[in-house]
């Protein structure tokens, strides 16, 4: 169907010149597998484009597999995106870097997730593309910090920011913003339920959010 | 030696009435181990209670092992605290409870934490001594709560300070201290060094700071 | 219904002398909960000894709760099995003691396993019960010992093989017989499917496995 | 020291035709990285090439960093192996990556272990070396299996020996070696001080152990 689509795309090319569109690929884990259903962020972002008129600019293409880390991400980047040749790459990756080490033990090291990290961008720029970073945002919503996990969350999270400054490139802190909305919505402290259904993967709130920080992120660029 | 003394002790008591002292054991894991070292936080309760005059009220034992958790205590409870006759069980645990999930994998689970600390302080009770909890301090001072086990850790104390409310306890908050000192005095957000020398054990402020908050309970007991 | 059967028998029991029943009591995990479905091993011993016509000897009881490990058992030892005066209790556990440690980081450690383990024995012996012990059977069929948490499963079963010893009470190695069994019957080296659906939970050849050797055991004592 | 050596070689090289020496890199963990000490596994070869005469054609060199897992040696494998233009890589890895399951929760999953292997193998081919490859010995020398990491260490074996024959790459199995040897001289089943003197790093016994093996298989290379 895609396909398709895009021969049709080619045929009235013929015809007159069809602008450019900005291909941009989100390459992350389940939370981002979700991202292109009905109401996933990356459905959302393409209606936010629609409702603002600029669906002919750009083309949305997901790449998230469940459980994925930063290094899965390293080993299938050619395959996945690369040769995809995109325009634009979101990677949203750090949950199961953090979450692993406890359900099977076999989560990432902090150094290591910044070697495959910053491994991965200089692939990607190497390939034209720009880059959009991500912060994880919670595995847990409690505000007080008494998610097992905010510990290193936030940990891995400090990477992140720091490999953003380092390579001067846009973050997306969803942590950050998820935080903050929580502290305003979720006065019981609850673990689940703001803004997602199960403390990790987003519900209609969450990938509102996501949808609408990248989005704001994503019309900016050129 | 410290029975010689206490022969002494006995024999002096045919001659006038002696008060008699209050006998507080300190019961943990390394933490605790420590605290009966020169410098140590129990050695330092001793010397606070010794510049206010009030050395012969009180009698000091330390009962910590290295690596203990929740159900260590729990299992040597009888033996190493109550066939002691107590009359107060300062109780600080939880450091290992949290941190052998990732060194060992064999951490305790939350609501075990909670049962066995609750079936500890019933038999406490029942033996007829005083209480007194502690939250476990820190696993890296960083203030950020970026120091990987913060979230777990923040639980547990979560779980402590409940059940010093629901047994009515008097709760000495050491995780709330140490982040609020660091808070003060750690600008540069480092992970030991302010309270600790390596994240987990106490240098010598660390040292003094839980023995002023343990000594400003213990003399107004009675 | 249970009740109403009870009532029964005690009404029957004014008219004559009834027979006193031996009360077994299974005491585990997630595979003895599962043990009195239809199916399970605790239903088929109960078919095995109505096919021997001893079904008026004996009472069984399921005393399973699933992801118990040896300390939750102790926990739970005086309201689920103690209050009931078994005249005997079947002890199988392990595999969680074990799981746990890479599914959650908390497993229990050896020397704990053994200490919690004894403390159940001397309550049960004190309350005049029976003992049967049994070793974990498998969390994988492997028979080339490639199964990953094989080496804690055969250290833990080798723990309980010297409380058994110790203690002398009568163990069903039900480690030794799954691995007997599979080496007769798991010619390709599957992780499943011969005496489990899933690599832990018993399937019908696996619950009969079990039943008989539990009967064979049961049915020898008094 | 090593470059007047090669200074000193490659001035007489203007004199007569020097053969050239086959370059063996020894890429691995801890155990390598102690290799090459005195009375290390390298050190020992290096012995016994010059007890058969065979010194002149060969130079070792050891590039183990304690603690690495599989992709610690994939992110190394360009500056510390294939910039050294090696004749021959010998890879010897799999220890960290099961134990570190357990002692930090970031061990490697069996499917990567394989993919960073595979990749490994692929750049050091294209580099036109040879390779050895590895099975990891031991973590505990029991041999009733009943060491922890058992079943994960023969899992992971089972994937270096299955790399092995689908590149058709020679193996020394050390695994199987160190199981036979110990079959053999380790009748007490103890954990340590057969061919270890910690249940990992090499004795004396075992540093000739691997020596003689990897010798073997290195003197008929060419």
């Amino acid at each position: 169907m895609k396909y398709v689509f895009m021969l049709v795309l080619s045929v009235m090319s013929f015809g007159f010149q069809q602008p450019q569109k900005t291909r941009v690929i989100f390459f992350g884990d389940s939370i981002t597998q979700m991202g292109v259903e009905k109401g996933g962020y990356i459905s959302l972002i393409d209606s936010l484009s629609r409702a603002e008129g600029q669906q002919e600019k750009f083309e949305w293409i997901g790449a998230g597999i469940g459980g994925n880390k930063v290094y899965d991400l390293y080993l299938r980047l050619q395959k996945d995106v690369l040769s995809k040749k995109p325009d634009v790459v979101v990677i949203y990756v750090g949950v199961n870097d953090v979450w692993h080490k406890s359900s099977f033990g076999t989560g990432t090291d902090p150094d290591k997730f910044e070697k495959f990290y910053q491994a991965m961008l200089e692939q990607i720029k190497a390939a034209g593309a720009k880059i959009i970073m991500c912060t994880p945002a919670v595995i847990g919503e409690k505000t007080d910090f008494s998610n097992p996990q905010d510990g290193d969350l936030n940990a891995y999270s400090n990477i992140i920011r720091q490999i953003a400054k380092t390579n001067q490139l846009p973050l997306i802190d969803l942590r950050k913003s998820f935080l903050d909305y929580n502290l305003r919505h979720n006065k019981e402290n609850k673990d689940r339920g703001i803004l997602t259904y199960d403390r990790v993967h987003l519900n209609a709130q969450g990938n509102l959010l996501v949808a609408q920080q990248l989005w704001n992120q994503l019309k900016s660029i050129k």
